[in-house]
């Protein structure tokens, strides 16, 4: 067996979507090669424009280097084909549509294009590795590495082995991630939604449900959850949060004094899991008028947040 | 109907636990004058020596000026009866323990000794006011104003007025807040668990149950949260997440194209509604093999991480 190098010479990154073009912006700011394949062509020409903006305003959010982002994008192509694409890869990063039937087909049509040392990772958001990767033949180089939105900013990334993935290919895997400055997660075991899309699955439905039963308004809770538990989970994580909420007794006295109130809460919280169509109007409703139509701007001004917090937090943890 | 002065001339904090510390410290952090009151005597004495570090802090994280703190510590009283504690105080905080019945008593007691105009404010975390102030007379000066932990840090405050609060006290209340530098939420109704409460019980529900099954370590999944989707919700609220996630579409398209895998994860949550002996006993093990004993150690730490958050929020908003 040959060593492999620690860093992939070139990324091969399928779908031009917005997290097919925050893996590519990342690896470009990265200085990495990257090429990037989309079968809608319409996507592809899109991606063209995108990748470079994204990278470079990594630059501005000084999340990156200008030297560095443009020696990636200097070595940034289009895909012709997906063989092409995926041709000379040592990283293949599957980005398409959160379709189990899509993704399946794909990584059945290209692991025979790809190189026999390529790592080929899905950004699933939530399916399981072994129905994800059910039509593989070399299922030990195949694994989840799940990217928040948007990858270029948010460091997360759940790492999910299957049950055929190769030890070594966790660890090449993580091992990109974090040259990339990502933070992987490693799961012991795989469950629907993962880690991250549960918690989001349970706070977005207490979020609909708020709304839609008139305790508060869209912005006014998510006004709530920015400034309230969110930035206290940013500091800590729920588990430390609850540990250092009962002076010096920890977690134990945090239950001794309000696992009542929390097992109150637990049964009045919503149950439903169909969206119904009063439900997911009043919800569009509701975001529409919170947030009118300025998409780009309220984006800006998210990523601008986002990195400040990041270089806080960077300070914070090295001050 | 006189006017009121639009800060408050004295406050009265009844309850020397962690929450009325904070509040303690928060209000004294503003040159505030303070009267802090406990039954337990012992809980008082703590609290001569929690304040004024608290408030102390402050200024070592930049969340206050020293000059303004020291004043506010001049001003810093123990009460030595309720009576005394509330005499003179134009807003009168209740922070005893979650305990419903606790509350009214001390509620039912406190009202006949606090001035007329006094506003009188719960700390409860998810009690409808209804209940709270159920044995009060004049419950239009009476509502919840309910902090996180640490008060003097997290921003959020919800504010919650009952049936027959008055519509000026509500804004009395808000103006109190904003004094303080927090940001006051209103709910429109009460709910049990308010806002925070519900989310926070549903995400802690789905933390503990990942734990619980071995999908992920306690000191893994805190950071998957903290680096991961927490990050996203301080930086933009969960509604504004969604609608930011897929490009111009909005939440509309988000929806269109990932509402099925969140139904999907709906359906899988946990929904068990008692924390079991068994689980309880794995989640307490679990914390404290992550975080050990150096409690004190790591809400410094953690206080470091918040303040540096709030600081990156308020340059990222002006600048």
């Amino acid at each position: 067996m040959t060593t492999l190098p620690s860093l992939p010479r070139k990324v091969a990154v399928i779908g031009a979507g917005d997290i097919g073009c925050g893996w590519a912006a990342l690896c470009a700011s990265a200085g990495w090669p990257v090429t990037i394949y989309d079968s809608n062509a319409l996507g592809l020409e899109r991606a063209a424009v995108e990748v470079p903006r994204r990278a470079r305003a990594l630059v501005v959010l000084e999340r990156a280097t200008g030297g560095m982002v443009e020696r990636g994008l200097h070595e940034l192509h289009q895909g012709r084909s997906l063989l092409q694409a995926v041709k000379g890869a040592d990283w293949v990063i599957e980005a398409i549509t959160e379709d189990l039937t899509a993704k399946q087909w794909l990584f059945e049509s290209v692991e025979p294009l790809i190189e026999p040392d390529a790592l080929l990772t899905s950004s699933s958001s939530g399916v399981p590795p072994t129905q994800l990767f059910a039509r593989c033949r070399r299922r030990d180089r195949c694994l989840v590495t799940h990217p928040l939105n948007p990858p270029e900013l948010i460091p997360l990334v759940e790492v999910v082995p299957g049950t055929g993935t190769g030890a070594s290919e966790v660890v090449r895997a993580q091992q990109y991630l974090r040259a990339l400055g990502r933070m992987p997660v490693l799961l012991k075991k795989p469950a629907p939604g993962y880690v991250v899309g549960r918690i989001a699955a349970a706070v977005w439905r207490e979020c609909i449900d708020l709304v839609v039963n008139g305790v508060v308004d869209v912005d006014d809770l998510d006004r709530a959850v920015s400034l309230g538990p969110a930035l206290g989970w940013a500091a800590a994580g729920p588990h430390l949060t609850y540990h250092l909420a009962a002076g010096d007794g920890g977690v134990t006295l945090f239950l001794q004094r309000l696992l009542a109130s929390f097992e109150d809460w637990w049964e009045h919280l919503a149950t439903w899991h169909k969206l119904d169509p009063e439900q997911r109007r009043a919800l569009t409703d509701g975001v529409q008028q919170a947030y009118s139509n300025k998409i780009e701007a309220l984006r800006e001004a998210r990523d601008r947040r986002l990195s400040a917090i990041l270089r806080a937090l960077e300070q914070a943890r090295t001050g």
